[in-house]
């Protein structure tokens, strides 16, 4: 299989980040790259699409070596979530494959977070996250019966990045730090 | 296992190739560095250490989305050699595992190429290739009995430049691209 999208998407990204553009830019841009490369799904090779049975999976498919930006590969088994979160930097969520439920989360005056707008992703949608606006969520897999996958683009190394997961009652975080659970990436040129 | 020998060798080639350096400059420095990542054998993961019985490997361990480098490992088994040849970009060759012989082919004046000196690589060793003064070369194991691993880094991604081999008696070049024989590259950051 060519991965050449997954390879033509990182070139894009790479050159737009090294010229080191504000954020609004880099959300508007960056939405147009990510919505060409999940408007077909022909490219993700397999190993990176295979669900957990007890959690969702985070496979790196790339990386800047200098942390302009990571790519990763978002795999949820039937019913599986994420916990509230926050992402310490923007991202970019594009729906490859099935649906998903990402829900927005707004602190409150007494510390708690309330959900607010659910936005349905569909196949080519992209959606977004952003510490200056938006950056606290939970995605869920729209679907009890099967697996969804969504591309999502940070600015940094997510699986590196120090983050939190709050109870939404309390407003209390606890830090995280994600990793990744594979061991290799893709070769962009194979 | 911690590939962090490699992400420190990625992420320093670079910032020094963001800068681009004159070629002098990119094979001192880079020479510099690569002998720090060969001088300990305990960073190189096993999918990328195992050699084919009838040829050798080329394992990409990274590349470079914009072409500034590429790093490869390739892996010897018993008494194999590649053919005289070029790389049309600077190239380095660092000493991992093993024993091999670097023989640098001179072109004469009647279009054949003649031997020169043959360098010996020892682990923790590092040779060098340039268009500017001696890009032909051939290498081999030097040993008959087991495999030998080199971990080379080009100015280009090497797999996909049209390069040459060459029929030393008479000269005649002929074309190819060497590709890679991986579909998957390590995770810098696992
Ligand atoms: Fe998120
Ligand atoms: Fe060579
Ligand atoms: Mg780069």
């Amino acid at each position: 299989m060519s991965h050449s999208s997954l390879l033509m998407f990182v070139q894009e990204m790479s050159r737009m980040l090294q010229g080191k553009p504000a954020e609004p830019e880099i959300l508007t841009r960056g939405a147009e790259l990510l919505a060409t490369l999940v408007a077909n799904d022909n490219w993700l090779p397999e190993p990176f699409t295979r669900p957990h049975p007890q959690h969702y999976q985070q496979y790196l498919l790339y990386a800047d070596p200098l942390d302009l930006f990571s790519v990763v590969s978002f795999v949820w088994g039937p019913g599986q979530k994420t916990p509230v979160h926050d992402h310490m930097t923007w991202g970019l969520i594009g729906m490859l494959r099935g649906k998903e439920v990402d829900t927005h989360y707004h602190k409150q005056a007494n510390g708690s977070y309330l959900p607010s707008e659910s936005v349905v992703l569909l196949p080519g949608q992209v959606g977004s996250v952003s510490p200056a606006t938006h950056d606290v969520h939970e995605v869920a897999n729209f679907y009890q019966d099967r697996t969804s996958i969504s591309i999502h683009v940070y600015g940094g190394n997510i699986g590196r990045i120090n983050r939190h997961v709050f109870d939404p009652a309390t407003g209390l975080p606890k830090s995280f730090v994600s990793g990744y659970c594979n061991s290799v990436v893709p070769n962009l040129w194979k």
